[in-house]
């Protein structure tokens, strides 16, 4: 046969139907991570970044917060809110953080690990705007949300889930953090990710978890089950808000993903390794700072380094700079003994071949980087500005084939199968062979999207692109949607909470 | 600010114009090979490669072949014509074969290597349809043809060049190979690839190389210029036209890139190890076989077994199983120390997300897998039923990014920037600073269709897709076609050649 395979006729017809698709389970890597910094370019980073905190330091701006660095043996200038760290300091501190720890879900099959080999998937965060491909794009709303969650939960490919998977800009403001919380818990079981902007977003966020796990506040402290990313207003400034919210999580025992966004020719240097100078630098002492806070606490480095468009000063990304950035923050991390987070990202505006190669690079670099956790899983468009419920199908195929790609070839002996090669005759085919037709129904991944019918067949069912039919597969998913199980008595504790603390925190705004 | 970076409007409008794009130029992979065979899995896949050699062998349909096996040492069954190989037999003259070696261009500038760490990047090969945005998909011509070397060539990144880009229907059978090497040597000037059925096309397409470079033949012998796809007839058969033009390559000093196309679940067990067997055991055959016709002729292991989808017989390509078997077809090429060819592929039928992702993931495992020849690099579709002029530019977008990302960070002081750093303001940004300034322009990789702009402005210049982009961008470059340079006289020689066989050709075949 040519190589072009004299592709046959399906005998099939259209695909599809009302498929399920189960749940991904644990991902492990079994590749060694790809380290693309040599031991010395390395080392000149990991240098940089100390003298930045020593010479120049972060700006925080709580006197809470200055008053705890200070009392830790942090540099701190009270009139400028500057921190400077000794690198005796910075190490001393990073070293007490975990380099991997559990992290809990309200279905204790959901449990899942931080670390090591593990690769955890999230859903898109915060972007304002939605889109779908026959409603356009427009502002976010809570319906919205709630349908990318059960979206997300029917595609079964996420490890945790949220935070606002959309912005729900239909909602007020001071009360918005609840149903966003609400409809992670309520729709998937996933561990969960929320906004902690502010002690009160960030303490009602785990008291909702306490609620969903049947856990008191003091249970919850021993048990990471919440989420945040946490990002630094780079360059080398923390807001008061930003530093609440994190103390908070760390006082309960709850998981920062700290995450400086240093974008190179905007908020970092134009040169990536000045980019992850600061990236570094950013994340080590804020890192630190967590461990001040509670000794132990588990906390997650986190790289967002990417490029702008130095015509028009737009954010890239999935560029080769956004690549080798996550490759070396990912050695960054291993080097710090801090589990590592990264993202799944593209800046196309639409759902084509341009979203598609983006998020493909950033999906190498997030693998082959051993990040552990993948924020911005699923879903993400328009740089971060838009949610698509398109490509949050079409990455979750992607997460699948990289899934299916980290499988071990299976070589006993049946596999390498050198009896069913010699019964063959030279010249003939494997269709009707015994050893064949034992194994051909789960011999192979078996995808969602894509279609590999001949060009006839597809064209005669509608020539319909990828995109569109990922169009039909999450309409076909959210109308089969069945949430999963809840106790009644719990939803009605989460709806109790929700009730009392919306008109004291509206009464509080107002 | 916020991790969706808070898109600005683009002060340029449109991207474009008349760019032209630099050639590539030489690109070498530093980073180490993926190995997912563990050493013993690698072992049991060689091991049953060598038992299907000595107990079962393959079925050598060329009495003149029959005749080299035998003499060299060959267990031969002349009334079967099946031959069977001792593993001993197999090392020896496997050994014999170069592991790395120089491949020669009509331009010396062109000059490449085979083996190593070098990635020598193709056209695509033997579709016989052609398809674009306006026209759709309709049979090749010699004029698209024509047009997809000049297309390739204006993009720069190959590094190589053939067979039939596209197969020209409507040129005669007999002389059509003339035409194909033809316009490889005109439109372009990177070494050649050519089809080698029957040993007539062979050598026509070795005599117009040596033409080319202005070498006799007893020089070529020496310097490999010609290369060769050498598709077994898998399962474990080999055809005597292939075998004549394998023989007549081998005579002449050329490269046998020797392929066996082996589907799991067609023309290979359905299971991935099985394939992996049959694909090891044909190319161990056929790489001995062409040392014993001329010892130490460069050769090239190639692989290319992906799966078919087992609910339609079709093939399906840049799967996982594609993936996986293209990084431990690198792994027994790197095993025999013999180059390694892959090839960049997807089975969709539009240029969308799917063909994207299945390329993407091709393009994953090639790198990782250290392929030192991708076949079909730019511009397949449809299992290799269709070239693509819009795939072809988003493929020659995605092997420059893939070609970046291999390129190290530069760690100098300058890129590290700490003083740069220092001097912007907490909470600043470095638009303005000396530092970027100094850099900006050349910082950052730049896309040939990637689109950044902020959503309104793209919506505003028209919404375009990346295909869309793709349509302009080859358009435009074939309008600006500048042919490489060749010296009057040469051209005079190769239509010369073509003007004397045509009619000989015409009259062996009638």
């Amino acid at each position: 046969m040519r190589e072009d395979g004299g592709r046959r006729r399906s005998p099939r017809g259209a695909r599809g139907g009302t498929r399920r698709f189960e749940a991904l389970g644990p991902v492990d890597n079994p590749y060694p991570p790809l380290d693309i910094l040599s031991p010395d370019a390395l080392a000149r980073i990991v240098d940089r970044a100390y003298r930045l905190l020593e010479e120049g330091g972060l700006e925080f701006r709580s006197a809470r917060a200055l008053g705890i660095l200070k009392s830790h043996g942090a540099d701190v200038d009270e009139p400028t809110q500057m921190v400077r760290f000794g690198r005796d300091l910075i190490q001393h501190f990073v070293g007490l953080a975990p380099a991997e720890f559990p992290v809990f879900a309200r279905n204790p099959d959901r449990n899942t690990l931080m670390g090591g080999r593990r690769i955890n998937f999230n859903t898109v965060g915060s972007p304002p705007n939605i889109s779908d491909l026959t409603r356009g794009r427009r502002p976010g709303t809570y319906e919205d949300l709630c349908n990318l969650v059960k979206l997300n939960h029917a595609l079964g490919v996420i490890h945790l889930a949220g935070g606002a998977v959309v912005e729900p800009l239909d909602l007020p403001v001071p009360t918005r953090h609840l149903d966003n919380v609400y409809a992670i818990l309520r729709y998937t079981d996933r561990p969960v990710i929320a906004r902690a902007v502010s002690r009160y977003r960030a303490e009602d966020a785990i008291r909702l978890v306490a609620i969903a796990r049947g856990r008191s506040m003091e249970n919850m402290a021993g048990e990471p089950s919440v989420l945040t990313s946490f990002n630094v207003n780079s360059p080398r400034r923390v807001d008061e808000e930003l530093l609440d919210g994190l103390m908070c999580f760390c006082e309960f025992g709850q998981v920062n993903v700290v995450t400086p966004f240093t974008l190179a020719g905007a908020m970092a240097p134009v040169s990536l390794a000045g980019a992850l100078v600061e990236q570094t630098a950013e994340a080590l002492a804020i890192v630190a700072f967590t461990q001040m806070v509670r000794p132990g606490v588990p906390v997650v480095f986190g790289g967002f380094t990417s490029n702008v468009d130095m015509r028009s000063g737009a954010p890239a990304f999935g560029t080769p700079e956004y690549v080798k950035a996550t490759l070396a923050g990912g050695q960054l991390a291993r080097y710090f003994k801090l589990p590592y987070r990264s993202s799944n990202v593209n800046a196309s505006n639409a759902v084509d071949a341009q979203s598609t190669y983006e998020s493909a690079m950033s999906l190498f670099a997030v693998v082959m980087g051993h990040a552990n956790m993948v924020h911005h899983g699923l879903g993400w468009l328009e740089g971060g500005l838009t949610a698509s419920y398109e490509k949050t199908v079409i990455d979750a195929e992607m997460i699948r084939q990289w899934a299916e790609c980290l499988k071990p070839i299976d070589v006993t002996d049946d596999e390498l199968a050198l009896d069913a090669i010699k019964e063959v005759a030279p010249g003939g085919h494997f269709f009707g062979s015994a050893h064949t037709l034992e194994r051909y129904e789960k011999a192979f991944y078996q995808p969602m999207i894509s279609d590999w019918r001949n060009f006839e067949t597809w064209q005669e069912a509608g020539g319909k692109t990828a995109t569109e039919r990922a169009h039909e597969v999450w309409r076909r998913l959210l109308a089969e949607y069945e949430a999963p199980p809840i106790d009644p008595g719990v939803d009605e504790a989460l709806q109790a909470y929700m009730s009392r603390r919306k008109p004291e925190l509206m009464a509080m705004q107002g």
